[in-house]
């Protein structure tokens, strides 16, 4: 019973908690399991799973990610997976996250990554697995909810860069993107076009493609990349057709930022129903010329380990900064 | 009046703290302008430095390093700077911090690198600069040192994966690192060659190659990679022969995660007299072949950019990891 796109709709999120005579979040902790089972971790075989809960009275689900032949900063953190996933189902109506579960406690690198969301230090978590808290007995008993703000003291985040009235993560982006008219294509890899004219019998008539364009056009409206002022976005899509997004999310701290195709691997497996990274068969990142951030190079070298016959093209635009 | 290598002796740290009549502890705020002023930031022109006092006595300076055109998980803070710079020189006598002064408050990303070392919990941190803790009035009055447990409680660290005799990060390591007889080798660029031959007449007579490569298998010996088994060296000769190592220094987290190349780049910057990272002219890579953690990519893109007439030769090996 995984909840389509790994995400509980209002409706369904109060019927569960009716059902089960739960409080809200009193409900997350037993989502826990679900979301932990959908981890993909061939390098560390340490599934963690992360609920979260919106004041919209949405859940999200999250889990984390690992891409083996890789360094290991591609990877995605169960607590990146869930804001990623409300990220990119709140586009439309923006949902502000005020409790999250997870089976082992946060690290440091998610602790400051739930930094660039508004209200981060009141957010509360609750981990579920008391063998990695075993160091402080107040929590072994009966697990409980304690604040971000308790779990990260003296923050370093958004409020120390930017001005008070600069859009945060899951609040609205619109950053202006034109596309520079002499689109630069870039081939992974020699025959890349031969796995576009082969996949199970489609025809590429370059409609999918225009499709990605548009999508990853469309994701870097609404990245979040105000410390760079290079927001970029990616799209990809499958052997059926299907489109995935990722928009780039920034840290305030640079190394916790979440890459755009990372944001695409989230999409892939909240709505991709288990599928394998390789049926990716066409993908497209939008990204500023020179810019001080590029997402290209490490685009490249992720598809090249987990979707090889993937044909990625890059798009340069110019771009103004979402502000309010 | 930079210490050579970022590094000040004891003796040196004795006859400061003698003459300006302060204790240890007191004489590192004062060194943090000096720190911050190496700092390459031409991202965010948001220079760190960070202080650290070793319990041999010696004092180790680090600062912020940011490398454009790539994403920002390439970076290096300025407190892993200073840990990679006590990992490089003590790899012969072991250190331990116990205080580091940093100019802004450490950010998630650093708070969960430092779980690395061995007592992790009770190093002493004090931060100069109020403007990033003015959220903490307690802290705006007089700057004090706190315990990074108390930065960073119920952390997520070594202690939740690893047995406790295994060696942490700057406790000595020896990988077991056997180069494979084939060696294999891949070309960055056509043409990577001719600068070789080409630079300020030195003759490409191979002896520069070798030094790299032994130099980067020494550094494989004594990176820290406990959780993925992928021990890494890297190394890197510039246009006067001089060679800079890195070794691979893992995080529990997996992101906060410090790169081979990055760790040479400290060394650059720590010994190479405020030189450009272009002048480095070759450079080796020893890693296992088809591990699941793989250093090769990231370490092309971000030599690439940085120094592009650089040669790049990779030297897979099997490996047996260091253990009590
Ligand atoms: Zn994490
Ligand atoms: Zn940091």
């Amino acid at each position: 019973m995984i909840p389509p796109g790994f995400v509980i709709t209002e409706s369904e999120v109060k019927a569960m908690s009716m059902q089960r005579g739960l409080s809200l979040p009193d409900l997350l902790p037993t989502l826990v399991p679900i979301a932990q089972s959908l981890a993909r971790v061939p390098i560390s075989n340490y599934a963690v799973g992360a609920v979260g809960l919106g004041i919209t009275g949405r859940i999200y689900l999250g889990a984390n990610l690992e891409f083996p032949g890789l360094p290991l900063h591609h990877s995605v953190h169960a607590e990146q997976f869930l804001i990623t996933n409300a990220a990119n189902i709140s586009h439309l109506s923006t949902d502000q996250i005020t409790h999250i579960a997870v089976s082992s406690v946060p690290c440091g690198h998610c602790r400051q990554f739930l930094q660039e969301l508004r209200f981060a230090s009141d957010i509360q978590i609750l981990v579920t697995d008391n063998s990695t808290v075993k160091m402080n007995p107040s929590f072994v008993s009966s697990p409980s909810y304690a604040s971000l703000s308790s779990l990260l003291p003296q923050p370093f985040g958004p409020r120390d860069l930017l001005h008070h009235t600069t859009p945060l993560l899951l609040e609205a982006q619109n950053n202006t993107i034109i596309l520079e008219r002499q689109q630069q294509k870039y081939e992974n890899q020699p025959d890349a076009t031969l796995a576009c004219n082969g996949r199970n019998g489609r025809e590429c008539d370059d409609m999918l493609e225009k499709e990605v364009m548009s999508a990853a056009e469309r994701a870097a409206t609404k990245a979040h990349a105000p410390y760079s002022g290079c927001p970029a976005g990616f799209a990809m899509g499958d052997e059926e057709g299907r489109i995935f997004v990722g928009s780039y999310a920034e840290s305030a701290a640079y190394n916790p930022s979440l890459g755009p195709v990372q944001g695409a691997m989230v999409s892939f497996v909240a709505g991709g129903g288990g599928l394998e990274y390789g049926r990716i068969v066409t993908a497209a990142l939008v990204e500023r010329k020179d810019g001080f951030v590029s997402q290209e190079s490490t685009a490249r070298i992720l598809l090249e380990k987990v979707a090889p016959n993937c044909l990625l093209r890059v798009y340069h635009c110019t771009v103004k900064i979402s502000s309010a």
